[in-house]
């Protein structure tokens, strides 16, 4: 058992728990980091291939607004490129494969390319009146979040076509079936990126750019600034709180600080015994926010045929084995990479099957949809993030109806000497990467502020 | 440590735990039962006190069709009674508090009364349509699990009054905000008993009958007949499972086993590790099944006043600190012993004060209703559910929606070696002690199959 004491004790060392050590340390606070898995990254994980490129193989992109991932990236010096976005676009609607350029295919009939626009304005207006720091103090806040975001889309978008496009689009965001998120958690989620044209876009949104070197050229060297403060293979089980400090415990560590900031996605948060118990409201929301389920999957061919195709990889064809692809290649265009993305139901369906059956599944659907040159990969790497002990799933929570105007104020609010971070605890960017960030910078901010308040 | 060795490791032991103990035992199999708390019952527990009358701090009811307890109570020789139920009832309506007798308020509006009557042949006609072992496969069951009842009671009962006795015999069920539980869920849970007529029902309904001597003359003896097989006090953190068996451990202890019966509250089934990882759907179900909140507090008096006064000591005045009251004096009527109940919202608020607090503005609440000798108790006792570790809050887990049709085959299916039992897992009388004891029983059932199969 190693012994270590320290100003403060950060658990879990993705995006929000590395973002919090560095800027303890760089204000010159003692901390310690402690993550369970034997590498830092959380929900990001940057594979460098043997040829220099590299495949991430959790969240990979950053987009306008992002201020905060943006400013890691250039106190480290850091890089992004544009995704890929030149050439068509693939659907599969009312079972057909169309190709198409811009947002949605033209082949989409009038009807329903109306059903689609007019339930987009109307997102976009209803996250206008998102109050970002308390959602739930939204004037309808109570009638949102009574209902799931899937009866919202049965009410409001009559056209299957476009109902199927959103409810790809939506249940994707969430990685769970519609019926799951509140309304009111995907408008505060959505609105906190900025509105849905953030959070589905490519160019200009939430997938506009990759960073060069991928998500681990950022996070590599923010962990070896925090250096041997930093403990991996130490999977936190016990957080004790007293007058006087906290006591943080892994089978093999025992941290002993003033104030312990927990950084670890809200879906398993609850797995850590706290002593004494968290208050009713937070221990009762770390039941409430479960993650989704995804699978990303990266297939390397020699070079990206379909850009020659005049397509731009990208395609959506729910209930495949490929539901969602996109180009994933580095800045220079090679080796070529697929990433396909399954979600949700989806991604449960796929993840059931064995690991040979869902590769043949996967390069065939590709195949169907790309052509025969899409059979001869040279390389294939799956993450199953739903068999990720310490994720708990992917992408992100979600808080069911009921759970944000119940339990959201509990989101945030410290617990004694307990602080919150986690990309699920950010009001801007909630979700991505760039959120996490915010919410490690957060906490650490707001732990030395009641540390000087309570000296 | 301590090193066991049996046929079945049984962990939890509530009513569930205990039957599955037990009829293994009768089997002539060898089990271990470890529980985290010391003392068994789970979300039952009994306290007798020293004049020899006993107080149910949990689940004390039983009602028509409950066979399984029943036949517990029957083989270890233990009789029931009514619960008092003469008198009039009060009702909170439209902020006055009415004296009535029967179901509802005669001063309810005709226009209240002729929706709630509707609202509950609407509810009791759905129920029919839910097959109990699998009620994901009923016709509307996408439709129904697409909405929060909340959001249900929203578009069928216009009358604030009706709205109210539903929202609070509805909430209270689940002790949450009637925005979080699904309607399927609830559908389901009151179907499980027969339909909502048991489930809000006193007399022939779910509160017919109390136990002499308290559920814990029921599961004392059961508890002595499992006898040295029962360890109290270890709490399980962690179930292995390889090709020969399964492997349970306790800080305490370790039990070796050919098969294991999981029977704790499905809310905080996940903080157990389980090595390999559950499947999928079991661990994402983990994170989906919520616990409310409950208060339940028992105030002592000499004798019990209110039957004096013509009053039955029931009442509904939501949003008070006393939100329902039942009257809970033993078989003898000496003494009084007045039951009140905060659930949801309601009992978060009230758990938020100090005890000092708490306790005063319960009796205050009690003498506002039931007169000045209410404000005279001999004795205060307060189960706060919510705090209680291994419960992970009160009455029982919910699925919210979109849980039941994603994600409820999950719920019995056993995952390898682990078989699941507790009450949230019976398809009959889920959420009462019954479906707890038959949950139990038919999880031993299902192991000593399985077993019998494997070998």
């Amino acid at each position: 058992m190693i012994d270590v004491a320290a100003d403060y004790c950060v658990v879990g060392a993705g995006f929000a728990g590395l973002a919090a050590a560095l800027r303890l340390d760089q204000a010159g606070r003692s901390v310690v980091l402690l993550e369970a898995r034997d590498r830092v990254g959380g929900r990001t994980f940057t594979e460098v291939r043997d040829d220099g490129s590299w495949i991430d193989r959790g969240g990979a992109w950053i987009g306008p607004g992002q201020d905060r991932i943006a400013a890691l990236m250039s106190e480290f010096g850091v890089k992004s490129y544009k995704q890929y976005v030149a050439g068509e676009a693939m659907m599969l609607v009312d079972g057909k494969q169309c190709r198409y350029r811009g947002t949605v295919p033209r082949s989409l009939s009038p009807w329903a390319s109306l059903n689609l626009g007019v339930a987009m304005l109307e997102l976009i207006a209803m996250c206008k009146r998102i109050p970002l720091e308390e959602p739930w103090t939204a004037k309808k806040a109570a009638r949102w979040d009574k209902i799931s975001v899937g009866h919202w889309l049965d009410r409001n978008v009559r056209s299957g076509a476009a109902r199927e496009i959103l409810e790809t689009a939506i249940g994707g965001t969430y990685t769970s079936d519609t019926s799951e998120p509140s309304l009111l958690y995907v408008l505060h989620q959505m609105a906190s990126g900025g509105g849905p044209s953030f959070v589905f876009g490519v160019e200009g949104g939430a997938q506009d750019s990759r960073i060069v070197g991928g998500m681990g050229a950022v996070y590599g060297p923010v962990a070896e600034a925090v250096g041997d403060r930093l403990h991996l293979s130490q999977p936190v089980d016990h957080i004790g709180q007293d007058d006087d400090g906290v006591t943080v415990r892994s089978p093999d560590m025992t941290v002993r600080a003033r104030r312990v900031i927990v950084a670890v996605p809200i879906a398993i948060a609850g797995h850590i015994r706290y002593e004494p118990m968290l208050p009713t409201d937070r221990m009762l929301l770390h039941q409430r926010m479960p993650s989704g389920a995804i699978a990303k999957i990266h297939v390397v061919y020699d070079e990206p045929f379909w850009r020659a195709d005049g397509l731009s990889g990208q395609s959506a064809a729910p209930g495949t084995a490929a539901p969602v692809t996109i180009d994933a290649c580095t800045d220079t265009g090679r080796p070529g990479v697929m990433c396909v993305i399954a979600e949700g139901p989806d991604a449960r369906r796929l993840c059931a099957a064995e690991p040979t059956e869902r590769r043949a599944r996967v390069v065939d659907a590709l195949a169907g949809r790309f052509g025969p040159k899409a059979n001869s990969p040279v390389d294939y790497i799956e993450q199953i993030w739903t068999r990720e002990r310490y994720s708990g799933g992917g992408m992100i929570s979600h808080a069911p109806p009921g759970v944000l105007t119940g339990f959201g104020p509990a989101l945030r609010r410290p617990c004694g000497r307990i602080h919150w971070a986690g990309t699920e605890t950010s009001a801007v960017m909630c979700g991505w990467v760039d959120g996490a960030v915010r919410s490690g910078e957060r906490a650490a901010a707001e732990a030395m502020r009641q540390e000087a308040r309570a000296g």
